[in-house]
């Protein structure tokens, strides 16, 4: 025998009783995916779905691995790009698994971002009613975030996640050197929600990452730990509240604001990424707290500082472009949430590691702090 | 208070822990629809799938009875068949129900037989990842077997319901009165799946279908009973096994065969409707019982003469058209199943009530025994 990987991964267990399952994370855990999953499902085949990008930099390595364990598989691109997750491409890949022959023992395998995880999962969950899933994540926020709780889907032309299903996998792999070839700009945007975690509800990982948040951009062994202690708590999150009611609602931190900026640019990713939609989220839900008299300044400042620190913006000034006013920004987001009885739901917070939900925070005094940040 | 139905609905419970739910069987139900789902979710409102034949002599009195009780809701018709259940209708209908600002807590409710039950379902399954579910079948096959069981999907190219999930509904209302309006050939084929759950396991049901058939077919109390007793019984071995890994296959009593003459066919159903091969299937599960030896040619015989009493086909011969040769219904069989080693996995008996899984079935012993049946 020999080892299989560099150095033994961290595992974390997701809790969800019949439905639990590891995360491995390991630097160079791509090698050993064939044998972990001839070990998993002895005899299995795979479907391997990935998209262009992903295929050209990192396939081989993941091929040659399942060559050499005897794992059969065939493999479904898809382009690179948020496009992908839509109906026709959903519709050619459960084809495209039937026509493979595959059966409800054998299992799909995702290997890319977040869009692939949720395109292959959706997949996974449809074929047969439901087949095994596997997820090889390949970006930090799919490492940290979309590969993680078992929300899966496409969009719709009425927005976006729209369409889908709870699908869990049955093992993710987080390989954190393909990170490697990511480009700078989506690492951070990935970095953005390791931060989140811990923002709302763990100061010492906060503090932590602020003493070593070079190191994982860089690569070395504290990048292993970032993801791991990132997956452990969203895994937290999510057994305690899998369909999401309650708890899981704090994972979106800087969510609200984040989602208003990305929709006002129309998803147009040359302007703002996801992550850093989150980011100037996270900067305006700490301002905010703090001008509702919940949290010193001191606490928004050393917030803002260190996602600065990282490269991410963290005023929508930032934003290429021009903005909407404040009362567009403001429907976009009462839209989004479903206002009940005039009030809107926001994650606020009482300290780094204390977020909470509030359920009733008045739309006038979000716009005025809107209008004014707007402004700045 | 005026009472909501002329006689008070039978009631079955389908266990299956947080996602229990009710089945109400009775004849006029329809008229009480909007009362019974306004108090199920109220303020809920609905996008009711149905199809065209079902709009023409139902939804009249559907939508009458939701006005009355303030449920807001909006129709969405495919057309009438199978071919209904397709990607394009399932993309259509979610974009549709989007389209129509139906959240989470709002429910599609499927108004027809099994092809609209399987793809409103599947709509709601997906939606948002799953929204409230209301199923109103009505078609005695999907009363008493496709609206039960919470399996829900569509047709890929490579066969029938490979695409779909598993999606309890919140509530299921029969009304035996919308039978009335059922061609005799689709009624008798639902009576097909009546008489298997007293040959797979009730030799008391089936005695009391022997002494009631004509009540059923004629609309009396006893089709209320026939209908309740079927859904209990699938009910029984759903909640005994909602994901179908044992005991739910016994459901499968006669669908070998069936579902081997269907794809013979082509599933042309001016040459045979799904009841039809599974009333055929289930004389040839018992005839080939009794040549193991399991069972007596008397019970066979009994059998035979009830299906064909109530006017279903008993024998390939009955069949219009050229039939296949043994060795292509064979064929069919095994790859419908995955041969595993060699053998094959049949529902055969014992007697009446007395059906079982057995695993070892000799591929050789079926080939004979189809090549004499496709003689007589
Ligand atoms: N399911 C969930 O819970 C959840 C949570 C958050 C986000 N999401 C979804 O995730 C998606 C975003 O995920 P993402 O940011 O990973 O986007 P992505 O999958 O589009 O990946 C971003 C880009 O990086 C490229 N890429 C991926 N891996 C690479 C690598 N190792 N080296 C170089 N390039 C690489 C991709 O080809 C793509 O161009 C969105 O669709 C979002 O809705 C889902
Ligand atoms: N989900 C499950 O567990 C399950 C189980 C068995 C069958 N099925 C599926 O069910 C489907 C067959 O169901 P079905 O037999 O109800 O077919 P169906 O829905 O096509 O209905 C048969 C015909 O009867 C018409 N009709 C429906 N209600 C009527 C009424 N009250 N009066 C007059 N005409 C009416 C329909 O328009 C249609 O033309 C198949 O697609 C099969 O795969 C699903
Ligand atoms: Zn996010
Ligand atoms: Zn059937």
């Amino acid at each position: 025998m020999t080892s299989v990987s560099p150095t033994e991964p961290i595992t974390v267990r997701v809790d969800l009783g019949a439905r639990s399952y590891d995360i491995l994370i390991g630097r160079g855990l791509l090698a050993s995916a064939g044998e972990r999953i001839a070990a998993l499902m002895p005899g299995g085949r795979l479907a391997i779905i990935t998209d262009a990008t992903v295929a050209r930099l990192h396939l081989p390595t993941l091929t040659a691995s399942l060559d050499a364990a005897g794992v059969g598989s065939t493999v479904m691109t898809v382009p690179a790009g948020e496009q992908s997750k839509c109906f026709a491409e959903y519709q050619r890949l459960c084809d495209e698994v039937l026509a493979a022959r595959l059966e409800r023992g054998d299992a799909v395998l995702a290997f890319g971002g977040g869009v692939v995880g949720d395109l292959a999962g959706f997949v996974a969950a449809s074929v047969r009613r439901g087949m095994s899933f596997i997820q090889i994540p390949t970006t930090l926020l799919s490492q940290v975030d979309s590969s993680v709780g078992g929300k899966t889907g496409i969009n719709s032309r009425h927005g976006k996640n729209l369409i889908g299903a709870f699908h869990q996998p049955d093992l993710v792999l987080a390989d954190t050197a393909l990170l490697d070839t990511l480009s700078e700009r989506e690492f951070r945007a990935g970095y953005a929600e390791v931060a989140k975690y811990g923002l709302l509800g763990d100061a010492a990982f906060f503090d932590w990452l602020e003493q070593n948040w070079q190191d994982i951009f860089a690569g070395g062994p504290a990048r292993e730990e970032a993801v791991a202690r990132s997956c452990a708590a969203k895994a937290a999150t999510v057994s305690a509240d899998e369909r999401e009611s309650g708890q899981r609602a704090l994972l979106n931190l800087g969510h609200t604001f984040g989602h208003a900026l990305e929709s006002a640019v129309d998803y147009a990713n040359e302007r703002l990424v996801h992550g850093e939609g989150v980011a100037i989220g996270m900067a305006l839900a700490h301002e905010f707290s703090a001008r509702l008299g919940l949290v010193d300044d001191a606490v928004v400042a050393r917030v803002v500082a260190h996602l600065q620190e990282v490269g991410l913006p963290v005023r929508i000034g930032q934003i290429p472009g021009q903005m909407p006013p404040a009362g567009t920004l403001l429907d976009i987001i009462a839209q989004d949430k479903k206002v009940s009885r005039g009030a809107l739901t926001f994650i606020l917070t009482r300290g780094i590691g204390q977020a909470f939900v509030e359920k009733g925070v008045d739309p006038a005094a979000v716009r005025d702090f809107l209008e004014e940040k707007l402004r700045s």
